[in-house]
This record gives C-alpha cells, sequence and structure tokens, in this order.
C-alpha cells in the first residue's frame, strides 16, 4: 500500500502532466489541497464554499488524473524511459550524451 | 500550407494519441470519415443523421484532438524523440541497441 506522502507524490505528478486538461476551478481546489497543503476547511473558507463542497471539487480533479493516466500513461512511460536513460547515461559513451539529453528535454 | 492527405494523416496520427479520450459518438464519427474514408452524406445515411449534424460531430473531435495537442504535445513530442532515436541507431553501437528498441517500444 501506497503511504499518503506516496499518493501525493504520485498526485502532483500526475498534475504536472495533465494539470492543463482539467478546468480552472479543479486546478485551484487541486493545488491548495496538494501544493500548498491546506486543510478541507481552510480551502473551504478561502474559497467560500462548504467542507464538503471542497471535498467534491478535489474528488473530482483527483478522478479526471487517473483517468487520463489510464488512457494515455504519460506517467508510467516517463518513469520507463527515465530509468532507461539512466542506462545509457551509465555508458559513458560521449558520441549518445548530447541525444540523451535531448531525450531528456523532452520529458 | 498542408494538403488535405498530410492533414488527414495528422489527424490519424493525433487520433492514436488521443482517441480513447474523445466519446464513443466523437470516435464513431472520426473513424467513419477519417478511416473509413465515408463522406459526410454517407455517414449521415448510415447513422441516420442530418449532413450537418455528421460535420459537427466530426469537427468537434477534431477540435478536442487539437485541444489535447496543444495542451499535452504528445505528437510534437514523439516526433522529436524518434528522429533523436534514428540518430541513436546510426550509431550502430550494440551496446545501446536494446535500451534503443526499448524507448520506441514506448512510443
Amino acid at each position: 500500500m501506497p503511504t499518503a506522502i506516496e499518493k501525493t507524490i504520485r498526485l502532483n505528478q500526475l498534475y504536472d502532466f495533465y494539470g492543463l486538461l482539467l478546468t480552472e476551478k479543479q486546478r485551484t481546489y487541486f493545488l491548495h489541497y496538494f501544493q500548498d497543503d491546506y486543510s478541507l476547511s481552510e480551502i473551504a473558507q478561502v474559497l467560500g464554499v462548504s467542507r464538503n463542497a471542497a471535498f467534491d471539487q478535489i474528488q473530482t480533479a483527483i478522478d479526471h488524473l487517473e483517468t487520463y493516466e489510464q488512457h494515455l500513461r504519460l506517467l508510467e512511460k516517463h518513469q520507463s524511459r527515465m530509468e532507461i536513460l539512466q542506462t545509457m547515461k551509465a555508458l559513458e559513451d560521449p558520441r549518445i550524451q548530447t541525444l540523451i539529453d535531448e531525450l531528456e528535454r523532452l520529458e
């Protein structure tokens, strides 16, 4: 079972990939909760909604991010590519170093 | 200016990346038009809608695909990676060949 911190890291990574596909409203709630570390009560107060409404918005954002990953697997593929690039780097071959850098910039 | 064929190729590529994010209805219209090569009138007849309705569904699907690409740039990044991998392959270094293959499988 992933810990709460592992889950938060994963959700922030998914946000990096798919955040632009969320609505602005969903992004606001998500960022307050997962990046600013506000509690649900604090978000409710700041945005003038009920605690339940804040929870629903965050849950909707999470559901969307997970659905995007299920369909596109960008985070999973990113992690696989980074592992392969690490293995390539370990060869310490100057001919491929620039190409590896270019590939990393695309991540 | 891209030709009609170039546009169709591009849209089919975008569909390969983002098709799963479209609704089933949008996918049906898109595939009839861009992969089965039906005319708008044929699609209208097959699906029992007006020619205008068929056009609107296809245009909506195209708009969604282009919006996804604008936000995520998966096709653009894919093409950049494939070029880099071609350059790597040309080195004909057996130590990296397997790694290149693994990277290609992720595309």
